[in-house]
Formats: structure tokens, C-alpha cells, sequence
């Protein structure tokens, strides 16, 4: 009757307190091949794009924009957007935000890229 | 290079401020085969399970109880928890819970039940 074991609660408010690196995503929580993820962001993303991905951003707290290279996507708390794959997006926060991923398990987090923002193996929070 | 539409940004307050019923998840977001959906409840819903779907519940507002064969989890604003398919749970909330939800496209509310709760096409808001 279990094919997984049963997963702990998770608390974001929590897990945002324990994460003290920028643009280091944690995997919190893991669903039908997908993965929720949770990352502290300031400054400047790469521009990049997911071939095979789409990835929702939820803003937990502050106010993140998604520059595409048709236009721009503000986002504040309890907004999400959902980047269809092939899209090129760039993640953009004058400030300090507290963000939600929900994407393919695997996702590269700088997609098409590799450069310093490059995170191979994230780590969990469980 | 666009294989989707691309997407508005949602707002889940504002979401939930246009549900006015219970137990009726409205479909906010589409993603990797997988779907969003936000739901008010009020109460105690069926025992069910989803054989082939695990199941994320994350609270928006209020406090919702799962309860599993072998215990509850307990969820307040900013958490969530995932049920695994094929194990039984029953949503309780004493009062209005805003409930935000991901689970595989097509995920019947009630499982592997058919009650007054089935709601077979689930409204969308976009």
C-alpha cells in the first residue's frame, strides 16, 4: 500500500530560515517526477532556458522578476508564474527573495547554461 | 519555440477571494503534466485514496487536518505535505481552509470514490 515512505510536513517559513546561500535551490519535497524546491535569490540570474521543463516560481516572500525576451513578469508573495519550457527567462530581485520551484525532478537550475550559478547536485531538506 | 501559451502570472489571494464554494477546486496552472489547483473547504470530506497520483497539500490559510490510517498531519499556513498514492487520507478542516494544490492532470477529487464531493470537471481559472 506504501510505495513511498510517508513524507514529514514541511514548513517553508522553517526551511527559509535554515537556507543562508543565494541562488542555491534545496529540494523540500518530492512528487510524480516532480520536485519542490526552495531558494533564497538576490541580484542578477543568467539568462537560460529549460528544453524539456516547465518551472513554476512562487514568491514566498519579496518581489521577483522574471524577464523573458518578450517581457517582464513582477511577482510578490502568493504569485506564482509558470515558464513554459523553451522559454528563455532570467530571474531578476533588487532584493532578498524567498522563492518556490515546482519542476521536473533533475532540472538543471541555469537549464541550457553552465557557468558559477551552476548547482549539479542540490541539496534536501527532508 | 513556445510549445505552450504562455501563462499569466496567478494571485492566489485573488484566486480565493472569486471561490465562494467548498470542496470545489478550481484548475490556476498547468505544468509537465501536472496541474495547480485551488480549493476552499469547510469540514470533513470522504476517505479516499489516488492509486497512481501522489498528492500535494500546501495551506494558504486557516489549518487543515489529514488524516491517515496511521495518524494525522496537521498544516497551517506555509505547509504542506505530500500523500503518497495509494494511501488513504480524509481532509478535515473545522474552519475554511484556502488550500493550494499539485497533483498529476486529471487527479479526481475523491480517488477511488464517487460521492456527492466528485467533482469530475473542475472549474479553471485563467
Amino acid at each position: 500500500m506504501f510505495d513511498y515512505p510517508v513524507m514529514k510536513s514541511v514548513d517553508l517559513n522553517r526551511v527559509f530560515a535554515s537556507i543562508t546561500s543565494h541562488w542555491d535551490p534545496h529540494i523540500v519535497g518530492e512528487l510524480n517526477g516532480q520536485e519542490v524546491k526552495c531558494a533564497k535569490i538576490k541580484g542578477e540570474f543568467v539568462w537560460h532556458q529549460h528544453d524539456a521543463a516547465d518551472e513554476l516560481f512562487l514568491v514566498h516572500r519579496g518581489t521577483l522578476h522574471l524577464r523573458m525576451r518578450d517581457g517582464v513578469v513582477t511577482l510578490g508573495p502568493g504569485e506564482f508564474y509558470i515558464v513554459p519550457r523553451g522559454v528563455e527567462h532570467q530571474p531578476f530581485a533588487p532584493e532578498e527573495v524567498e522563492l518556490v520551484l515546482f519542476e521536473p525532478a533533475a532540472t538543471l537550475n541555469t537549464g541550457n547554461v553552465r557557468n558559477e550559478f551552476t548547482k549539479d547536485n542540490p541539496k534536501r531538506i527532508t
